[in-house]
């Protein structure tokens, strides 16, 4: 059977990404207590392609995945880069992994357990040029948490508008940080943090608790950013906060990066 | 050139709908103050198709959309319809415009004007069957507010939660009700309206109305309901409220029925 | 502390549902293999609430499902609900449970195995009024296919336009059908079905099968239908076939119900 | 009224962007006949604050579109983003203008005319620090056509599997460029392109068209790449292909740039 992927190409424009987008894929993402967590991933997987190739043969990056069948994790993902690059002949392997994230928290009175769900993805890619370090690993961490308007609560007589908000961290780690370790900086900046389960009691403390720490967007990812600043392991940071705004029907939205490089 | 949508068909089985989904149209609107607006729908169009035949040809449906070009209104959506009953033929005819609509509200003390959005719909459906009352419309809105938890205020020793909220009608009218009034009754019910651009004398405005306003998502079905109960050009409604909580990473949610018919 | 929700209130408007939306959530669902499939749910739980009661304590949404955590299947379904008419005292509940669902298929010619996602959900509801059939379940498939144009295949020298379409299912079953059952049957009736590896023997495969068996929207719908029609357990269906046509930026769709009844 | 944006801050963390997210706007965008065309858009604005002020006040976000109100161009992007440095004394500003987009198109053969719709962006900024070219400007258009797979051609005996795919194109331009211009482009290597209204001859011209001119998401992105490099008005570019593989549920994807700077 012809191999119309594999035939020559003239045109001399090297493809710096081909590959298989949006693949839904369910995963087992190793957690905090080195437990299983089970997981349904979206998997973007691409290589480069010389200029002089036309075509790249994309059931190859399935059969990688199928490989690893039911396991990603921080510390597995490097192997995953390497078969791309062996498997693929490329220069460099990208591996995107998006998924829901689960962890058990307790409510701040009750103490009655729920599980709150963030989304997160592993951003990995390999460059055989880096010889060095190939691996670039982005962890990214989307957290919902409450923010209440610092102004709002100044200028009014009672109450304050707040609302539902985003934080979203990316970092570059030199060595392994967890995710659950990003998520606890972020709530512990936020006016307060979500629960999917909260007694009375539960909603009065954090409705007293976010009322008492008045915080905008801008002062959100500054605190979230002074401690990753502080933490030696990270290397580079981005810090996002998304607030859907009770009083607009858009967002508040603010920035803060480490230093310029790439996301 | 052989036309095979008019084939005979044998299963015995009449296709209830068939048509296209998902077209994006602009569209030309018209609005209480009987001005233009200019924005960009997402059109589905069907019709019924008798068991003996085996397809239908859908460029006719972008044929007759494209007669009527630019003009999406409550007055000529009888025409569209009656122009696909009588291209094609058919029994049924189904018409279903999604829109973003524009309203411009002055903020509540500086007077500041600003474009509010609101998504909205046209469901409207002609029935040969039905001879006295062919037609079917159902209008929708969705007016996205503030609501404040009357429970957080009350137990908690200052400030309340308070979020974004939608506030959903679907109405069946005997006679003409603008969108603007519909939008009007989904605000003049919730904790606060929501604008595009507050001043800070605005701010505090909208903040302390919330914190006197507080209600639930049942509290604001119920007061809708009402609403629409009373008047007369209405002869079916549903209301829900989806509130995003700002200390939860789910919704809370209320709906309210006139009466038991088919949305 | 004061019980906000369990104040009276006099509108007289009941609450058709009240309760909570957009819960995300993970979930074991049984296969027919009888093995346990893990996976991620978006959960809605609703009751609806008498016109003399304010509100209701959305909490006990969470506690109840958290009671039976980490499993949702056809069979438990019913314990779930008897729980929430129980705990609420309301005369409905109302679970609704969508999920991806995962099957090994194995690819046509070469036999490699992959995963393929399909969109599932378990739509229940109870009413305390109906004393000998509580229970309403309604089981939702939707399955990606390829279809082949006919008219195009009918009228060009070469080719024909195809393109990835959503067949999907709604079904009452007076007794236990499998997903997978409901999957087989869109799968069989489609110009070909959808996998996540194929190697060049078995893209040769599926191309040619779809290109010998061209079929309209309307064609999908009708032949699930009938299949649909045959089975006995089957009380109530809804079927529909949605194309992203390859030649349009808008969709074909075609379907078929039953007979009415509300979805 | 206490200004609380205004107070110091000395944590010495200055935001990189701070400002509102996801605003929908009505606007009118001029188009190549020197028309205007009315569209419905998502706005996004930020500026830059240094490290030593608390917060921004949003509202003036609002204002200075406002005062632009319905004409959004290339020509005029520049003074939305000298009025945003100059309001609020910042270094940086940052624009981003994302809408839907129309072009009549006559179908191949019968001549038949109906509108076409791409999901077009302005995304610029304005940086005070670069003297000489403060402003950055990428046009952001992308394309839906048909591509049709050349090894599914190559090795089957009838057909070729084809889909939707959406060609993306952001580029740089150093004087004007027209978004027509950029979708001529994308449309001219394709294997065919999409209408919104094709009779039966016309359908059957596009699926021949397709069929003679089969192409990878490689192909595609390469020829769309060479296309840009020749015009000397393009500074930068970077095109993507994402597929809807018929055969496949994830699709298939390509990427060139034409040299590493910052999207």
């Amino acid at each position: 059977m012809k191999d119309v992927q594999n035939q020559p190409d003239r045109r001399r424009i090297p493809i710096w990404k081909a590959g298989i987008k949006n693949l839904q894929y369910p995963v087992a993402v190793m957690d905090r207590e080195n437990k299983v967590q089970h997981t349904v991933a979206t998997v973007n997987l691409y290589v480069d392609l010389p200029h002089n190739f036309k075509g790249t043969h994309m059931s190859r990056f399935v059969e990688i995945l199928n490989r690893h069948r039911g396991r990603i994790s921080l510390r597995n993902l490097k192997h995953i880069l390497r078969a791309m690059v062996a498997r693929f002949e490329s220069t460099m392997a990208h591996l995107e992994v998006y998924f829901p994230y689960f962890i058990e928290k307790a409510a701040p009175v009750s103490g009655a357990k729920s599980l709150m769900n963030y989304q997160c993805a592993f951003l990995a890619s390999f460059d055989r040029n880096k010889r060095k370090r190939p691996i670039d690993l982005i962890v990214r961490v989307s957290v919902p948490v409450t923010t209440l308007c610092p102004c709002s609560k100044a200028i009014s007589e009672g109450g304050a508008h707040n609302q539902r908000s985003w934080i979203t961290l990316h970092v570059r780690t030199h060595t392994l940080v967890w995710i659950e370790e990003l998520i606890e900086m972020a709530e512990a900046e936020a006016s307060a943090g979500l629960y999917s389960l909260l007694k009375r009691e539960d909603e009065k403390s954090v409705t007293e608790q976010a009322f008492n720490r008045p915080l905008f967007a801008e002062d959100v990812v500054r605190a979230v950013a002074l401690r990753l600043k502080k933490d030696r392991r990270i290397g580079w940071y981005q810090v996002e906060s998304e607030n859907l705004e009770s009083i607009h029907n858009h967002n508040a939205y603010a920035m803060v990066v480490s230093h310029e490089r790439r996301l």
